[in-house]
């Protein structure tokens, strides 16, 4: 049972050797950097393996909500994110009868495990949002609904009996739905020269689609309380070309009206994060997807598309759309991320600005509704 | 770049396979699990190298403390468990000189990183402790230490403005060393024969060496506040036989006085838990050591050991002690344990006393005394 140490260093001959006088350790204050091969393997980096146990036997939870108007598929988007049934979806295209009159939250869990991971999912569907014929404030249910989230996590926390685990349902990602079709600004451009030319121009300075004045509103209001990442959906029906610059429009009205999406710039924590979400910034963003929830076979394998007469649009495929992209960004790169940014930004601004308007106590005996809490 | 689904699933010819209808999604509060293998891999499990890579760049924090009397070889025991010299060690045996009279609190801080990953270790020494003439409430001093470190991130987690990361200088465990000579119960019988037999006979029940009254009394007091880890050190005074018995009576005495050391029957969280720990409480506790940090070769490999005339006691041979399954235990199986474990019930204790005593409010202004925080 004898442990050697690394081959490497033996190279005397000597049966007892004597150890050479190290320099004593510096003052507490100064960590001092040790090489931890001094002597052999000790084992620091098996806390990795111990995380992953406990993450396997916990779990862990996660919050997206889907807003956008009814039609552009949210539903379908986020079943093929999750690859499963995940999001409930109007039956018929009878919509005069789906529509809600007012913005509704709708929040269905699920627990997906995958590789021995449990993730308990919730989906937050918001129907109605956009769709009414004044949308005046309509993302004022959905800001509050995404506080509460917050205002229950606080108050389990400056509970006295704490639970071991706070259930989270804080929304650690909104994807916002942005109309492939937008909004033709040379109508708005029109409407504005009926106007007698009044008003702000800012956003008439493009020709073809663009962002809505309802999105560049919600995203005004909502980036500053939960990680937004906008998308354009049903991207099929634009040629390469149309994609192209329909994103640039996109990511330059957010940067002219100082809208911030998911990865924020000053959360970057090393260069490494820059680098990587730089690219996600300036290229990606927003993302142009495809969703489906129909299987087809292609080359002999099977794939989820769309059937058109044209061919068969593959939502996995990067030629054909950037779904891929996508998933990859919000489930394999950036989930934990998505957490963290949840916790330690948006949750901590809530959470100072409430303690700060009770004059630096936590928040006491103030029930929160529960009305948008489910299903009804 | 069309990316196909498990080849085990292709079974159908058709070049168009029409979904199945799926059942509904059930109401909310009861999440539905889901084969996640429905439509291929999602991704979920990528969660675990996405925490991997945040723990690589921000580290740990892990802080232990020696309890024991002068001459044990606590620092030299805590140099082998790090193979680094992170301890402080009285450089000459010269003791009188060395002997502070009040237990003092010393503090050390090193950076060890070891693939990749980074440990910030805090090692806390004790010097005086069980030195004196009187010892009583010598535990005192070091359960105030601990209390401090437990206010001082209270206070950090009730700031309005938060730190991202609070600074960890809670004690995530503790090394108790008991003597190998113990306290001879012949001696304590005499003792208590010439008192005229008044008194509590408890510890007397069995002969040959056991734990002395204040290894009872600093565990009593300290077990509640504190993971406590008893080791027997300078166990090569030991026969095997020795050792046997030394362990068996030590772990009577602790059960018999309703001591709980850690890892604590209450927490285990699982059947597999139970089954470790079990084995841990009942076999190997309390880890009989040797510790050395001087290299000998040998069988052509060197070893951490200690020489003497009849052989070269290997500390990481399981044949000659028992420090490697300390090592395996505090390092390599628990660490991570031992941290939340400190944070999910030492600290919430003492935050949910803190705040009742406080009304239900957290402290403020209360400033605690840093004087015990690092090296005079």
């Amino acid at each position: 049972m004898s442990k050697g140490l690394p081959e490497t260093r033996t190279d005397a001959a000597m049966s007892e050797l004597v150890p050479e006088p190290r320099p004593k350790p510096a003052v507490p204050m100064k960590p001092v950097s040790i090489n931890s091969n001094l002597l052999g393997y000790i084992g620091i980096d098996t806390i990795i393996e111990q995380m992953r146990k406990k993450t396997m036997k916990t779990g862990f939870d996660f919050n997206i909500m889907v807003v956008g108007q009814s039609g552009l598929g949210k539903s379908t988007l986020v079943n093929t994110l999750f690859k499963s049934q995940v999001s409930r979806k109007a039956s018929s295209w009878n919509r005069e009868e789906k529509i809600p009159k007012t913005v509704e939250i709708k929040a269905i869990g699920h627990v997906i495990e995958e590789g021995g991971v449990k993730m308990k999912l919730t989906v937050i569907d918001t129907p109605g949002f956009g769709d009414q014929i004044n949308n005046e404030n309509c993302w004022e249910p959905i800001e509050k609904y995404i506080n509460e989230q917050y205002e229950k996590f606080l108050k389990e926390e400056v509970n006295i009996a704490r639970k071991k685990r706070i259930p989270d349902t804080r929304v650690h990602c909104c994807l916002y739905f942005i109309s492939p079709t937008g909004h033709s600004v040379a109508l708005e451009w029109w409407q504005w020269l009926s106007r007698g030319g009044q008003g702000s121009s800012d956003a008439l300075t493009s020709l073809g689609p663009s962002l809505r004045p309802l999105d560049l509103e919600f995203m005004k209001h909502l980036s500053k309380v939960v990680n937004i990442i906008p998308v354009i959906a049903k991207a099929d029906t634009m040629t390469l070309e149309e994609k192209s610059e329909f994103k640039q429009r996109v990511r330059k009205e957010l940067e002219v009206n100082g809208i911030e999406f998911y990865p924020q710039k000053e959360f970057d924590e090393d260069l490494e994060d820059k680098t990587e979400n730089d690219k996600i910034r300036q290229e990606s963003m927003p993302f142009a997807v495809v969703g489906s929830d129909k299987e087809y076979q292609v080359n002999g394998k099977r794939v989820l598309g769309r059937k058109t007469p044209w061919g068969i649009i593959e939502v996995e495929n990067l030629n054909h759309c950037e779904f891929a992209l996508l998933r990859d960004f919000v489930i394999r790169t950036h989930l934990q991320d998505l957490k963290e940014v949840t916790h330690n930004i948006h949750y901590e601004t809530y959470r100072a600005k409430r303690l700060n308007d009770n004059g630096g106590l936590p928040p006491v005996s103030v029930d929160t509704e529960e009305s948008h809490d489910s299903n009804p």
